[in-house]
């Protein structure tokens, strides 16, 4: 099993990236990696170690965060990320790529090389956040499409259950609409026209939702057009973020809050860890692209690409691609395709 | 002052909204109410108080959450919500309307009975929330108006601006629009029409900013179409919810953090009271109305009617609708009214 890694993109590459990948390496005996990027400072990092299991493929330029996409992709063909598409493209042995780099060029990348699976309008970014209970929630489309048709969200609803259900060993993951109201009829043009399209697509629709759902733990895949979905998902972060710091700031300012802190530390490790999605979680899948294609955050750590790498060869293994292909063409033989 | 209250709208109705516009009524001398409902309940819950200051005008049909607000605000003339619409409409001396009824048929009845200032495209709501830091920020449209031309937002930004001004007595409110990304040509074909339109316009305009920005205390007044403005306003109300249970839920689960929490009470209520928009705020004004209507939450209590009083009160002192009619005809006259 081989999967390739832009060892150069994101804030804390390379070493993060490179560390992350020997985590994978040794978690998964049969896994071989392939690293795109500058062949020296590759070596210096792994300073021998994946030895035999570890290809390096020497690309020494890199695409920035500030440069635009589809020039990047095409111009910069000794890029980090160019050479790591390239070899997902022309190897069969190769069953996905891993990138933390720009996500304008990891989408273009995607699509310019290695293509849409058949039927699929558009493909879609799908993070995870936590809920109140126990389980995880996705929502997709979270800002790759920001504009949509109703087909769109058709597809990102499919590919959402499809994912959700292999990523977390759920039969009918409980996929819900993105609303400004729970009623049937309720919403803008886009969502009443999507609505119908969700209640038969072969899914386990629950109906509309609103924002304030979103983690209750009542929804396991929230879909929506990327712009309304980048406001939900960039919104809670932003409130969580600012819960923390009116926390922090009220014990900062109450002598017996601080004598509380010590006592409740435990409390907070396990907020932080249970909220901070980053700490530990894999990047999104950009789902819908013929080969499995992972998007991590830019500024991600070691812990989260290997969690990446394990989670390509569990989509891999539970063969996400096929589901996807399946349920579309189901929808196609019944004349909702496109 | 006479302003009018519909005491049958809203959950906690008429209890909470009497005693609301009662507390109104000790804090402002000068300051005359009319109840809008059932007249024997009412002069049940006032017990003689307000004599003098109290009209009642008897309307005994209450509107409800499920019923259609065109069709309601049409045919239940007797309903205390039709009723104050009716007096705000005829009445000169009636400077506003406080309503905690259903958000779909203050709309309408807003509306239908008292009709938009002229140039206005769409009347929006404009509820609040707090920051990271000191300040509040506002979100505009929330809504109401899901679908949206590029005219709409730029209305929203005039208006939002007025308002915040007022409200909290900033000079120049920091005016952002909601965006997938802060860098100009950002977003959807909705967001980069209005960004032109937003950056000549009288205001304030900072540019875009995600949903992240939203509590950080960068921004005063965030813009948006009313489907995306909701996601983020109930995205970040759910967040909110999340965390504070997972933090309970966590108190709950360890020895040591239920002592430390005996010594940090006074943190969790400053957070609370921090965090609660409802607890204390006033509801949100129907911007754009030729007479001031306020919105209270359907669940509100006393003392956030007495706020919605006291706001509208200074709304109409501080000539809000005088300002977002300048505001509109100084588009008008550059060629970007409609």
């Amino acid at each position: 099993m081989k999967i390739v890694v832009d060892a150069f993109g994101g804030d804390n590459a390379p070493l993060e990236i490179i560390e992350g990948a020997v985590i994978a390496l040794e978690r998964n005996p049969s896994l071989e990696i392939i690293l795109c990027g500058d062949e020296k400072k590759i070596n210096e990092i792994l300073a021998g170690r994946g030895a035999g299991r570890v290809e390096i493929s020497h690309a020494p330029d890199v695409i920035l965060n500030t440069e635009h996409p589809t020039e990047a992709i095409r111009k910069k063909k000794d890029s980090s990320m160019v050479r790591a598409f390239d070899i997902l493209k022309e190897r069969d042995d190769v069953i996905g790529l891993v990138s933390a780099g720009s996500t304008g060029a990891v989408l273009t990348g995607a699509i310019m090389k290695i293509g849409r699976i058949k039927g699929i309008s558009r493909p879609a970014l799908a993070p995870i956040l936590p809920t109140k209970l126990d389980s995880d929630v996705i929502i997709i489309d979270s800002g790759a499409n920001v504009d949509c048709k109703p087909v769109n969200l058709l597809h990102f609803a499919l590919m959402g259950s499809a994912y959700y259900s292999i990523r977390y060993n759920v039969e009918a993951p409980r996929v819900a609409l993105l609303n400004n109201g729970v009623e049937e009829g309720k919403g803008n043009e886009l969502v009443k026209e999507v609505f119908p399209l969700l209640k038969s697509a072969p899914i386990n629709f629950i109906g509309n939702r609103e924002g304030s759902d979103f983690m209750s733990g009542q929804v396991d895949v929230m879909v929506a057009d990327g712009f309304a979905g980048n406001a939900l998902l960039k919104g809670t972060e932003g409130a969580a973020a600012t819960i923390l710091s009116l926390l922090k700031k009220s014990i900062k300012s109450h002598f017996s809050s601080k004598i509380g802190y010590l006592f409740m530390r435990k409390t907070f490790k396990e907020l932080r860890s249970r909220i901070d999605v980053q700490s530990k979680h894999a990047g999104s899948p950009l789902l819908g692209c013929k080969k499995l294609v992972v998007k991590n955050h830019g500024n991600c750590k070691r812990m989260n690409i290997a969690a990446s790498i394990q989670q390509t060869i569990q989509l891999h293994e539970n063969k996400l691609n096929e589901r996807i292909e399946q349920a579309i063409s189901k929808l196609t033989s019944e004349g909702q395709g496109e």
